[in-house]
């Protein structure tokens, strides 16, 4: 069998079999957006690694060493934020051609260390070497929690309201027109070009969302919760899973920002397909107590200056439904169909 | 500048300049074998990161994946032990090709599972991702050290005595045989093929050395420790530089084995070069007290049942000096050559 059948999430399952068993109580290995090593009473040390290949995750076309450093140190923190935690110290595996410019690499510092700067985040070692093979990034990142507020994806519950932090979609759209760029434009109008430029860096400039992680785990209520990397159907399937439980969400309910809905209308894509399935928002995916969720969502915004989503529900029935007006639909190659 | 001019002790001294400020006490950033960083009274945290890349520091058809799965994970433990470590977890990024065979993947981490299991080393997660650029593989070990016995590379005083806890050169000349394959083999004698084959396995499947770390760790006469990874010049350098020191390393003294010995004289090699610069033997490195070392080096063999190897002495003068039956000798392109 080739790698291609097995698939990322058939390798996950094996080494999380060879490596998951007999663990210590209060240590999390392979499976979570990070593993959990208890630290002391109350504490437990976060241990999170991406690791980015130009080719498979990035074209360097696409963003400057800015936003590479930037965006491989957010995709780690990221993880941090969905386990509650406070980022502490970065490892940088730095893997480049001997040809490539040493300005290039000093602005991927920059917006690596501008970021950890801007976090807390000290970078305390790594490794550079040559690469035949391209740009090649691995970082890993330790972080802190409190043990009590640890919130792993196996915590949903039936009944439990499912949730997201950022609108969705953004940086699958952005993604697109980096693609597309060879593509038709559509009419250069400022307004569109606006628009096209903040998905781009919604896409190549993410935003981990530490404080909203914090303030999530901090919550009893909060039962699930893990960040949004592969896209909230992929991401929801790895809480229902874990949780041994089914969902159903209300594709009405899914948050659109008016830059991706504009970019749709005059670009004739499907908005809610990208929403439901694109990756790399890096917001948060919750589920929570289903009487604190009203109240939940009124607090958040009220601190953290943006809305909660609540957007469906846990349910004891295995399997995923997207609802529409009421009514079952079906995620297709081409979108949501009706049955 | 390209990267290639800058070199990657240079690239590192950049990130250590920019990284290593304001540093809380306790904490070591880039620059060691290890960061450290204060865990509890009386304990340190140490991280290690290594990156491997197909092509840059491995060959497919040399080793195979069992090999490779174990190398890996040595080279990390090897700078636990450099550190007077316990190895706890580790941490695994992985970028394979779709078409890898899963049997391939599975050897990869047998290879790995093997040692950490031998080590106490938990895997405790990763990122595994497709790759367009060949094998890539990085590994991040976590580990903990008694923080009263952490020798760093700075702590050599003159007069030292420097010393190593292996043969030098196995693994460089066992790399030489793979790089070599294709050219003329020797009369194919059985004991030819011995020594070579012990060669190549010390390449391939080196041993770190976490007991010894531990041992040297723990005694106040030694100095200074770091494992021997880029060979001994390069590795002593390291030492002289963070020490502010000079050495004289007598050549008559650097510890060959036999397998080397017979290998080279079959072969028409130098020895003496390779085990003065030659990679990857994964021993320990260190420096210690003058006055202590006879009885170090006789404890040594008799705990861990095989040679510490006194080799020279560090002095208040730069540079770097190799002597040869008394005299200086220069290390040239072609192996040491007198003045």
């Amino acid at each position: 069998m080739r790698l291609s059948e097995l698939g990322e999430f058939g390798l996950i399952a094996r080494l999380a079999a060879r490596f998951g068993q007999g663990l210590p109580p209060g240590m999390v290995g392979i499976g979570d957006d990070c593993a959990v090593i208890p630290w002391d009473e109350g504490t437990s040390l976060l241990v999170t690694t991406d690791l980015l290949i130009e080719g498979t995750h990035f074209r360097l076309g696409d963003l400057s060493p800015r936003d590479l450093g930037h965006k491989a140190l957010a995709v780690n923190l990221s993880d941090i934020a969905a386990m509650g935690g406070v980022p502490e110290s970065a490892f940088l595996g730095l893997g480049l051609p001997e040809s490539t410019p040493v300005e290039w690499v000093e602005e991927l510092i920059d917006g690596l260390g501008e970021l950890a700067a801007a976090t807390g985040t000290r970078v305390l070692g790594g490794d550079t070497t040559r690469s035949t093979a391209g740009v090649v990034l691995d970082l890993t990142v330790l972080g802190r929690a409190p043990t009590a507020h640890l919130k792993l994806r196996a915590g949903g519950r039936p009944g439990d309201v499912v949730a997201v932090t950022t609108s969705l979609g953004d940086s699958a759209a952005g993604l697109r027109l980096l693609l597309d760029q060879a593509s038709a434009r559509p009419p250069d109008e400022a307004a569109a070009a606006t628009d096209e430029l903040a998905l781009i860096r919604r896409h190549v400039r993410p935003h981990p969302q530490l404080a909203e992680g914090r303030w999530l785990a901090s919550r009893p209520e909060v039962h699930a919760l893990l960040d949004l990397s592969d896209g909230l159907d992929s991401d929801l399937r790895q809480i229902l899973q874990a949780s041994s439980l089914g969902a159903t969400i209300e594709l009405d309910r899914l948050p659109c920002s008016a830059e991706l809905s504009r970019c749709a209308a005059r670009r004739g894509w499907d908005a809610l397909p990208l929403a439901a399935t694109g990756g790399e928002d890096y917001g948060l995916l919750l589920t929570l107590a289903p009487a604190a969720a009203t109240e939940t969502a009124r607090a958040f915004a009220a601190d953290l200056g943006h809305p909660l989503h609540l957007i469906g529900q846990l349910q004891e029935a295995p399997g995923l439904v997207y609802r529409q007006a009421g009514r079952p639909v079906e995620l297709t190659d081409r979108g949501f169909a009706h049955f």
